[in-house]
């Protein structure tokens, strides 16, 4: 691979509660030439996760020719204050009011941005993925939480206070189960990963006949969103009820999301889009069947192109946009040199 | 007053399944010099409420001095092709494939554009009501049903196929009520004006107890949004219940609309919202407690400041967007002479 590149390289960061994951992306848009990952704990404070995340970048500029890399784009679980590059809650990790952004800056050498995870995934499928161009694209991540995105003319939308897309908090059941931010019936309570293992689990509880029951009752935290999924695709018939539910608890939130923003292009990446059709062709059926069709007909409801790799793709590109569009508002202090 | 303008004056026209209503703003905006209304029906076929619009505009043209009247905009329900200014179907007065922009614009000899009556209301708002200036502004219409438009950056916004903004259409109830589009759950199946009355006079058959009970045990069709209204502010219990659950699901819907777009202001109009305090105390607060506290933050729930005359003071304001900010797509072709 030709690794000189006339626009040089943007190194992308991943911040997951589990792994760090950090590609260098070339400016012009692409697949990263190369992925390092690492777990995020043990030892998951700030100035250690920074260190690691430095240590990875530096490993991949020596793989691509130091002096190509103009820059880091971060991405990280909200929420978080994009203008000064602070991450200012993340229960996962325990940080609180961490200036995130110019500890890499520092500590790299290097520019960087920092950005919310699910915009980040969403801004890569429209960069170069499933929603290449499009003018209206929606990016739904399913995972330990539901993470949303929306891009508009090529801009992620950020709302009044850079709190909008919040796509995972939507009820669709106003007395329905209880979600972590307070509410009831959000589309997270219902098709998380955690929650999908948890609905599975109840029914069982409940007497549901299943290959998952058996190590359920040894213990229940031994379900899992993958199992469920597995066991459907095996052929059980609780399993795929289980999965068929979720799609259609989906499928509404998707036709609710057709109805307001009436997108081109609805993404869904994340753990539990790995389900597929068995997940993707009911998901369809439903958002078809609620929605209006002038609506529909123009919307295009698919996986992600980058499951694994749009959040580090994303940083990347929003990094670009940053620097690239003039906007100055979020980057760190050492790219004012530039 | 003074009724020279230098910018002139443009007609808006308001078409409501009961009533037209018509009137001469202001080019630079504010409120109607003037309204006129008239009945739609009888005869609401189309070559009659066009003769009747027409005649409308005449008699307002007169009292403003008729030279200074630049042109029409149209407001009409959905759906409906703004492009060739068809009124595709009105379900209310049964017309289909009408091309009213051009029926009018030949009949008066002015210019005219045609846009959803829901998209007219909430730019009104941003235009010159409660939701002015702001960059994000969701309006709302409660009445027959419930229409809704989103105004991001002085602009409506379309979505890809101009089916954007249903928030009637939002399901906040997986499997609840029926709604009429064929969803189930929609917030238009719980508060819109038709269903306020059929939840109440559905709880009044179940037994009950209320002063709406007599009117409603006689002829069920009786019971209207307004008397439920009414007999709350009397201080019916039942009444009240209906109210506060009716104000509960809005506040749910509001949440996730918080969630989604992050706006500075969400206003609301239409009949409903005279309800006044009653309503909106328990809408805001179920909103606050729902919605992320760093969107809730920046974002008022407002009564529109023109519940009325909203529709036409929009359908002129996007008269003078499509012709001032040299849109001429959607103009009819009368305009091209200007």
């Amino acid at each position: 691979m030709d690794r000189l590149r006339p626009g040089g390289w943007i190194a992308g960061v991943d911040i997951g509660g589990t792994n760090l994951r950090v590609g260098m992306v070339p400016f012009e848009g692409g697949p990263p030439a190369a992925v390092v990952q690492a777990p995020t704990r043990p030892n998951g404070d700030p100035a250690t996760v920074v260190t690691r995340i430095v240590a990875m970048i530096r490993e991949l500029m020596a793989g691509v020719g130091g002096e190509g890399v103009i820059g880091v784009g971060i991405g990280a679980p909200g929420p978080l204050d994009r203008d000064s590059g602070v991450v200012l809650e993340t229960p996962n990790l325990g940080w609180r009011n961490v200036p995130l952004r110019d500890m890499v800056a520092s500590e790299s050498g290097l520019p960087a941005v920092l950005d919310n995870d699910a915009n980040c995934a969403a801004f890569a499928e429209w960069w170069i993925g499933a929603g290449r161009g499009a003018d209206r694209v929606i990016g739904l991540t399913l995972g330990t939480g539901i993470g949303g995105g929306v891009v508009l003319g090529g801009e992620v939308y950020r709302g009044a206070s850079d709190a909008a897309g919040e796509v995972g908090h939507m009820s669709v059941a106003f007395d329905g189960r209880p979600c972590a931010c307070g509410s009831r019936g959000c589309v997270e309570a219902y098709a998380s990963g955690p929650a999908i293992a948890a609905r599975a689990a109840e029914g069982i509880a409940r007497g549901a006949k299943s290959t998952l029951s058996s190590p359920v009752e040894a213990d229940p935290s031994r379900i899992t969103a993958e199992a469920v999924c597995e066991a459907a695709v095996a052929g059980d018939h609780y399993a795929t009820h289980v999965l068929t539910e979720t799609a259609r608890i989906l499928g509404v939130a998707l036709a609710n999301l057709i109805n307001l923003f009436n997108p081109e292009v609805i993404v869904i990446g994340g753990g539990v889009a790995a389900a597929g059709e068995s997940l993707f062709k009911p998901l369809r059926a439903e958002a078809e069947r609620r929605a209006f069709r002038s609506a529909t007909a123009v919307c295009r409801i698919v996986r992600a192109d980058f499951p694994g790799t749009g959040g580090v793709i994303g940083a990347a590109g929003i990094f670009k946009r940053a620097v690239h569009g003039g906007v100055q508002a979020g980057v760190s202090a050492s790219s004012a040199s530039r």
